[in-house]
């Protein structure tokens, strides 16, 4: 059993903008919910901004494989003590799958350790392209995927260095991104992944719905760990000896 | 001083065809020597395919730091003997740089393992992206090349993992390719270039011509061996004892 | 169902040599056989040299997910044309476990394009350590596992670039190994590890029988295509005129 | 000219601790001094944690190429506002090369996102193997370099996915550890590497000395930039028509 715990900052929606509540009107977590329910063996809960706090208590961590992430005007308003529990949890072995405009959120910041900017614009045409078509992220996609209007996102992409680069987009203004990226921390694994504009339709596209949903299933790691990072210790005699024996 | 040899097939210029001598009237190999002439420190010869030995005798392969790659339509015309020897000098250190339609000769594939395989279309307007504007390959060029008219290469590219994506081209097409790759390969380093169609005058961009110049510095290995490989011998206890000194 | 073939050169065993059978009364094939067995959802077959075919004709190859292999004095008495359609398989999407000596074969050199040496010693004591230990490959192994005598490989190893190193072996005679690393090809992934000497019974070691069992289930790709590489194909107008739909 | 500077936060030096003072009589950071001052080109200056600003003002990372860093019982002591300073020099192009106990420094674990915890042990014997003998920061070493006496860190190194592995250390107390690491972040390349305890005279060692001044060489980013990331501005339809043109 996955557990996966989707947070949203949850902004536009309760401030009842129109057109992304025409795309998500349940809020951009429950379009997400929605994706994920859909996997065998996952047991799916929401979490977002306004809710105490922000709906990521030390419990609800604890008791999340795969922690799902969206935000983009609000990415401030997560306090840096929070975000410190998240990268100690993805370091014990936590997934994490910031979507989209998550690029820049303060998570994904600390675990890459660079600014994440990137250059934008609304409205474009999008085409992805699998590079590594073998990798179970890309499992049952076409190599080349019509995501169709969604918003476009430039390199230079200030990112570490991949560990593994799965999609790469297409736009018709004439730019190019990393769209799918992993990068293990620990015994954590993360996915960024690029589709997702609050306003574009891009989370009802069958292979974007499929890509997410095997993301959540690479990122589960079942060998979830209590302490953070190696033993800081000194190593005995004994250990020594051990060859010896 | 880097001792540079361009290699090029040399098949559609000696058949006179037209449109590629009206851009390299003598022949891609001598368009190529230009570019690298005008680095410092370097000594550049050329040889083709109809020149004994392909123009790559023992001699000519002990004498190269660095083996600047051009071929389309002959790639099968290279002997499997000559290419085991080409791979061999790549362990030993030699840099090798195949440009364009070179992705698919027999050295690179027996370096990769993998058939480099892709799509194509011809005289797709063309725009390169740079995803590690750090490297040395990418020194003094913009984050987005305007290459213009050129062959258009597509991914799925059936190539190993590389070691560093330097560059992502973007064409009106709609599609994508990985145009900059880097691997290493015993003490020998690989750059592969896509820019560079017969009919298309690439390589009389500037930041195309830079990008090359770039490559070959970045390819050469002062530290060249003589033997392949690590010595496949039995360690003795000499070794051993050495700790205890 | 995730089908394996084991195959083994069984040179030793075939010649009856004591300190082989003493290990492996049944082959080195069969000893490995017991421990593929052990995992669910899995169907075992054996191969050897001495069959007609080695032991893999085409249709064993179709019906092969997994491909472990052990050779060590027989390398060279598999046939080229047998090492090209393994590794076609491969890129296919065919998962490659070859072990120990098998370091040397000819379709994990053909598949990574270098020479493979290393330099050796027998009968030194082993401790592996796990540099990746969220790795599925290391899921259940302690981050050092004794392995007591093993043969010794040192580096420098010469190999491509790993796309992830998981392993490195200590050995008292002073030496160091990349002992368990993993490449991509294609849609195929290879994992290559290190222990398992003939005459030594590192193969009932259980920590080194479950990563053995974590490497099939990693290589495993349900996604196993019937066509090699990209269609190698020209782009055609339809293609472009997709994105203006 | 490369600029360096080389921190320390000499502690046990200005405490008077015989040990040390022994191996450095005039501090760790002047033992530095003199192996960066045997290379041509640079313009090295020290800079230790007692100094006003750390020794380290906006001025003297503005004039910094690349900056060697010991640390070992202060990292806590530099604040951070200075680490967050430093990480936007590297990302800018500053080379960054932590030595021995600065794993542990924070603007090292700024840069990777994770604890950097290790284990540890005095005065172990210590041998360096090269497993990318081709790279430029082994360049004139042997393949296998007896250190000698110094303290033994061992695997699970908490760290970040290396761009390259470039050394492993064998200890004779049982334990492995990737003692020469790279990664790269923004413009800027990062080279930890692991020898050089205050009480062990592993810097009088010339292949030691050797791979810290190739490790100056390579880190140092002749494009260093002005700004931090990618201009994170939305992208006008200027640069969409440029490729009409």
């Amino acid at each position: 059993m996955i557990r996966v715990t989707i947070w949203n900052e949850n902004y536009d929606e309760r401030n009842g903008v129109k057109e992304v509540l025409a795309v998500h009107p349940d809020g951009i977590h429950n379009t997400l919910k929605e994706i994920i329910e859909e996997m065998d063996g996952v047991e799916v809960r929401t979490a977002t901004l306004d809710q105490p706090d922000c709906g990521l208590s030390d419990e609800v961590l604890e008791q999340t494989d795969v922690l799902v992430w969206w935000s983009h005007k609000q990415h401030d308003q997560v306090p840096d003590e929070l975000v410190q529990k998240i990268q100690e949890h993805v370091l014990k072995g936590m997934g994490f799958l910031p979507l989209h405009s998550s690029h820049y959120c303060k998570p994904l910041k600390a675990l890459l350790g660079t600014t994440c900017d990137l250059a934008w614009r609304d409205d474009c045409y999008e085409r992805l392209f699998c590079v590594k078509p073998g990798h179970p992220i890309a499992q049952g996609v076409p190599d080349c995927i019509e995501v169709g209007i969604d918003e476009m996102y430039s390199e230079p992409f200030d990112i570490a260095e991949t560990d593994e680069l799965i999609f790469v987009a297409w736009f018709d203004s004439g730019n190019v991104f990393r769209s799918g990226c992993t990068w293990t921390r620990g015994y954590g694994k993360i996915f960024y992944f690029q589709p997702g504009h609050e306003t574009n339709s891009s989370y009802h596209n069958p292979a974007i719905r499929r890509i997410i949903q095997n993301g959540v299933r690479w990122l589960y790691n079942p060998k979830q760990r209590t302490t953070l990072g190696s033993p800081h210790v000194e190593v005995t005699l004994e250990e020594q000896r051990k060859q010896e024996k």
